[in-house]
């Protein structure tokens, strides 16, 4: 008798439990620790968004939806993203998706197929490369390169990684370094996909959370709604909305249909009433933003600014994000490390190695939190950094 | 120079449209369309189900959550399961999803890699086979048999497919035939899948849809916790929550570790203040169900009463679900003919063809309504059926 086969797929058994959750499970049973290690909010979603759920939930808007979303919704961003970018997109090139995740994973299931290559920048969001691989695709990575405390992107070094590929899959505003495509890159870039007939999917959920201008540089403001681009979107950030799971994607007519089709073999539509949330959120949502956005850069400037105090950490200001990716000199293991920081210092970062070995060396720290609470978070890191 | 490669994968291209929307789609600009076509219960969710996420929005519940669901649902569903099923499942064995489609996807994902081999029976609900086509596995079904008005499936025909296959995915309570899997030819099929080291799927999400005991047989009650069985649920017929986009898993503790990665990768957990609803549905919910299967129950002997009336239609009263998979004589092209029925009739069914060749023939209503909405149906079906 042979033996079973294993139950679980290797692809999948390879690849590694979160590393922030590592950190953040010992925390969590912890008394009194200040978190700084997802990338979330401190605040719950705005009244004014919670309020246009619970109207939806009263009107009985509980059955079954569009698979590519309410119209009113992909109408309503539609609008919003050719207001911000002054791009010409159709409610065609809009679907709604069960969160930013969601839209990454569909994105891969329309394009990628087992065996494809798929390259991406590091450090990175972990998901980014993982979805490639719970699809059985090859990922290359290309590192971003930090100079002068800068973080770049060399462009000869990615087309060349990019040779063969199926997809260029590029997340800017960057989690977690903050790093931020330059408008002239993305052209470049786009000229290159063109040329190769490469697919673009850009990871741009922290369009909104930058500190000196109203959005980041888009995909959506360089290319036509026709070319092999898929725009990634989130409520998540911008909103406050981490927990509702709702989503949208950008992209080609061709691939909209396919997404229509796709969704309704993984969550076919959120729910009625998270989209109709969405809808006001998009809508009344701008004032809201624009606070976040100077409470999470007041915050940031705390923290950089107290650097002086640590003569072992160093960190540039990031101009978007909300993610201070700081390198502690002579740092090896970044888990073990952020555990400790637990006991000494009751404060919860993220060990840079959950974004790959690039990470090595740095700690990350969301500060999407209050201006005095950061402070706090300061004080007490002092413990471990101050000399 | 080459030509670009496909935009969208072969795979997923050759996946048809849904064409119960295809039939829908034309209904749903007409006035006045009577709808059986959806899988869908008439009525909204009941009001303490939507009260209950009113409060977790009001709490302030818009967080991320643990991706394998918040404890309390997952506890909840445990000591529910046990209590329906007399099994011992404990909490790690139980993962909650976006659905029960999510659920599905996960399961796949976890075990099936490109290539394999997954059996399944036909007629069909089509997002089982194209789940694994996504996917890029080889479906092999197996085709139900109808003999003397019942469903039937040949077990010898079954194992004989089985054979070098890396899954079994069955779904009983069927969708669309209300085939229901007998106790016994469960014990049979879970004897064969641990002498093959094959996975068992069991799609269960009519369980509690059934007309004459309490829920029907489960893979739940013959297994122990740790075969090589993964059983997907759904909030969304028992409690009408078609729309909150709510399902879970029970599966092997190994396989609940591989599902709470592979979560973080699809969406990450649904939201909150929906697990807190589905809390409050499991606890509070069995008076609905009663009330509900008895409404359906009383539609479905309406309709099928009058079956005598159309001596070219037939179907026996099915022991589950809410669906009666109608026989028609003669009918060569169901996605023409329930088109044509919106405007003879004005009534909405879906063609049988949408569930697989074997259902051409067939044209399926769903009856989770009101008897007198299944009363004035069937005055309006009269015009196309009644001799």
């Amino acid at each position: 008798m042979t033996a079973p086969p294993p139950s679980v797929r290797e692809q999948i058994a390879r690849i590694p439990f979160s590393q922030i959750r590592e950190v953040a499970r010992v925390g969590m049973t912890m008394p009194d620790i200040l978190p700084l290690w997802f990338g979330e909010p401190d605040r719950p979603t705005p009244t004014f968004i919670r309020e246009a759920a619970k109207i939806a939930l009263d009107q009985g808007d509980t059955f079954y939806q569009p698979n590519a979303g309410i119209p009113e919704l992909r109408e309503t961003l539609r609008d919003y993203q050719n207001r911000l970018y002054g791009s010409r997109y159709g409610t065609e090139h809009i679907t709604i998706t069960g969160s930013g995740m969601n839209a990454v994973m569909v994105a891969a299931q329309a394009i990628v197929s087992p065996g494809d290559a798929v390259v991406t920048t590091t450090p990175s969001w972990p998901n980014l490369p993982a979805v490639q691989e719970v699809l059985s695709a090859q990922v290359r990575s290309v590192p971003l390169e930090l100079k002068s405390g800068r973080w770049r992107l060399d462009l000869d070094r990615l087309f060349s990684a990019c040779q063969g590929a199926r997809a260029l899959l590029l997340n800017s505003p960057n989690n977690p370094t903050g790093w931020t495509m330059p408008a002239e890159q993305q052209r470049e870039i786009l000229e290159f996909a063109r040329s190769q007939g490469l697919w673009l999917v850009a990871d741009e959920v922290y369009a909104r959370i930058v500190y000196d201008r109203p959005a980041a540089p888009s995909f959506c403001e360089q290319a036509t709604p026709e070319d092999r681009l898929i725009v990634v979107n989130s409520f998540s950030k911008s909103w406050a909305m981490t927990g509702w799971r709702l989503g949208w994607l950008t992209a080609p007519v061709e691939l909209g249909e396919t997404f229509e089709k796709l969704l309704e073999f993984n969550i076919a539509g959120p729910p009625g009433f998270i989209q109709r949330a969405g809808v006001a959120a998009v809508e009344q949502g701008e004032p809201f933003i624009a606070e976040s956005v100077a409470r999470y850069g007041a915050s940031r400037d705390r923290l950089i600014g107290h650097l002086q105090h640590w003569p072992e950490v160093s960190c540039h200001a990031p101009e978007a994000a909300f993610y201070a990716f700081l390198q502690v000199g002579g740092l090896q293991d970044g888990i073990a490390f952020t555990k400790e920081l637990l006991h000494r210092a009751g404060v919860g970062l993220a060990p840079g190695e959950a974004f790959g070995k690039e990470g090595k060396g740095f700690v990350r720290a969301c500060f999407a939190v209050d201006p005095e609470r950061m402070d706090e978070a300061l004080r007490r890191l002092d413990k471990a950094f101050r000399k």
